[in-house]
């Protein structure tokens, strides 16, 4: 490895992003340097002038060149470029075809059940990671309500017990991104966006969502610089300015909740009267509304962010109206628009599935892009409208999203998957049989 | 207390029911003596004397009167006797009624899942144990697949564990058992064997299933007499001795793996030719065959147990045909019938779900008396055909039967009945608002 390039990561404390990035090297077992910037100003002013003022960890370096933050890492790495730049390239016209019984796409909570359970039956499943490693769950801090941990624990390290669990019954897992799934014919064709092939008898969807954006003015050019979809990646970036929350569930309660730790004040705009989150959670906030830390603007939306990359976020432009969804109602006279004064700005307003590599297959989905599975009462919950292809986790459920409900449909997708995969081990011996009951009748 | 009766406990290590048992009389703030006759044959002999021959464990005794096993015990404090012999009886003529926003029966995977969440969503339910506290994960030694524990959890662990985590978020767990559910009017009306009667404006079922018998000649006798339900809890009774397990599913395969310790032979008795169980627990069975410790007899049933309870199991009828379910198949001259020479047996052909305490009301049942759930795509996935009556756990899914689906749909349970709940109270205020837009149109 001496040949290998400089790499350094800025990381900062309690930065789930920063340990995506080093588990990616580690994963290509490239060595590298980290600097935390927490309570460092010094390396701190470093970062952001070496990374052209962007203020957000991990800023990766090659060799003195920026290559960014985790997104621009993940997608440098996602093309093969990453490879190429730390001199680890392969030959990538070529393509490595290898066979599996399973192969499982998704490294979150759904995936890793699948791959326990899945390892356990004998289908020795290829796990490919995806862009973000472990999920959602690892962007948070506390998990309270997943069953069996009454102290709570830790996001990453409930995603990383499983990963251990997962590979002591044989789950390989694989650093990858699925470019598309091709079910024209059996076995399933599946590529990577690196260009391997593999061919797999049976496929399991477990890919999760991303978290969603507005699609508003200023926002391409202030996300990292201000504007962020993780509060615990990025709120320790801000200490002591305004900020503003954008959402209604409980991601937008607890990110709030959390920022209270750094902001000045945290103001909650969401665009309807009440909130749908958990009792928990608003509860949490109304503490913190009596205790004066957040504020809460109901019936309001953003409709832009100005600011800087050099500078960061300035002000935002609101809209409200005390019926709700303002943006709705623009032309209304009620519709009040105003200008305010924040330092940061947090998205918590859902996510989108993953399903972009299923696009070509005859899996359904509903209108807002989740995968469709039959739901029966029964067995084969996890069925999708192609035999062999299941689903499971926040790729299927738009409605309950728990870690625990994920788990329980990761399960759920093995024993399916594995009763499949067995039926297709037998269906050459059953042709024989019925070929023979037949000349008995 | 000091007017108390004598308590007193034969038990034996790693045996859950002697813990049941202990935890009844804990709950009751009843003192009692223990007498751990593992490994001590003086005791032992004691015990089986004092039982009346019975061999197995727990043997409760209240001022020298045998009360029995735990079956016995939960009979008794079923009907409230227990708490009379124990001079501890309240008038139960009385009805003692309090009204909650949410009572949830059980506490298995599912109820205390279920528990946890509708704690955090401020619905403060009553938990009501039920005639097997912790379910069906208490009789089992090591749990492997539950995600998150790679180095796997014992069942007794996970359950209290997850008892600890509902009790922190405010669920209230008490001892009993529910007679009956009126669902004629609302609130509903939840009687317990009691007598004492709660009102709850919703009630989630997660009373799980119980071990199934087969009715054949000899099985009431011998039920705790060489006959039994739980390897875990009666396998070391029988040391030296030859073994016949019935069943080919999941629980066959391990309940025999785990006699391998004790046992002479083990032979397991499955009506078929295939095993239901998953590949992992074929392949532990497997490889006791291969080291002479486990015999397989497909295609072969139970259909009487020879013993007396004075000598315990002496050996069994068994039938064989090998198109397999030999009991269809009596008068076919191929059927065998033979005798062999065993002195346990112990049953492990799945569950029967509780629901009695339903019968009364709207809630559907399939034709296996397992409950009925829409099993949607989106929310709604464990209501009943009765509002307000939501359903989770082994008493709906008859099909993956895991610990972590259980906690999946209890999650999904606590979250469909807290929407209820919600929409429940905002009921008035819709009333208002309806008459309200009415009148201005």
């Amino acid at each position: 490895m001496t040949d290998q390039p400089r790499v350094e990561i800025y990381t900062k404390t309690d930065c789930p992003y920063c340990e995506k990035a080093k588990d990616l090297f580690d994963s290509k077992a490239v060595e590298y340097e980290t600097y935390n910037v927490t309570g460092d100003d010094e390396r701190f002013e470093e970062m952001v002038e070496r990374a052209d003022g962007r203020q957000t960890a991990p800023e990766v370096f090659i060799d003195d060149e920026l290559i960014g933050g985790w997104d621009d890492t993940a997608a440098l790495n996602e093309t093969g470029e990453l490879d190429e730049k730390l001199g680890i390239a392969t030959e990538t016209d070529e393509e490595i075809v290898e066979h599996r019984k399973l192969i499982i796409a998704g490294t979150g909570i759904a995936g890793l059940t699948a791959a326990i359970y899945a390892g356990r039956s004998n289908n020795e499943p290829l796990v490919i990671e995806g862009d973000e490693p472990g999920g959602q769950l690892t962007l948070t801090t506390d998990v309270a309500n997943y069953p069996g941990f009454p102290d709570g624990i830790g996001g990453p390290e409930l995603v990383n017990n499983m990963k251990e669990q997962a590979k002591q019954f044989g789950a390989e897992l694989q650093n990858g991104i699925i470019e598309s799934v091709d079910d024209s014919s059996r076995p399933f064709r599946v590529e990577l966006t690196n260009g391997d092939v593999y061919t797999a008898d049976a496929v399991i969807a477990a890919s999760g969502a991303s978290a969603r954006t507005l699609g508003i003015p200023g926002e391409d050019e202030l996300m990292g610089y201000g504007l962020s979809t993780c509060a615990t990646c990025d709120g320790a970036f801000f200490r002591g300015e305004d900020m503003l929350v954008v959402g209604g569930g409980d991601a937008a309660m607890e990110e709030a909740t959390f920022l209270t730790k750094f902001a000045d004040t945290v103001y909650i705009a969401h665009r309807r009267e009440e909130f749908r989150a958990e009792d928990y959670w608003i509860d949490r906030v109304h503490e913190k509304v009596e205790s004066g830390e957040i504020e809460i603007m109901k019936n309001t939306e953003l409709i832009e962010i100005h600011g800087s990359q050099a500078e960061g976020v300035d002000h935002v432009t609101l809209v409200e109206n005390e019926q709700g969804h303002p943006t709705d109602r623009l032309d209304d006279p009620e519709t009040e628009e105003f200008e305010f004064d924040v330092g940061a700005v947090f998205f918590a307003i859902g996510h989108t599935p993953n399903t972009d590599y299923l696009e070509g297959t005859g899996v359904e989905t509903d209108a807002d892009g989740y995968l469709k599975t039959t739901g029966g009462e029964g067995g084969g919950q996890t069925e999708t409208d192609v035999p062999g292809i299941f689903g499971a986790g926040d790729v299927v459920d738009y409605h309950y999203q728990q870690a625990v409900t994920a788990a329980g449909m990761g399960s759920k997708a093995a024993l399916d998957a594995d009763e499949y995969l067995e039926n297709l081990e037998r269906a050459d011996s059953s042709v024989a049989d019925a070929e023979a009951a037949a000349a008995d009748d």
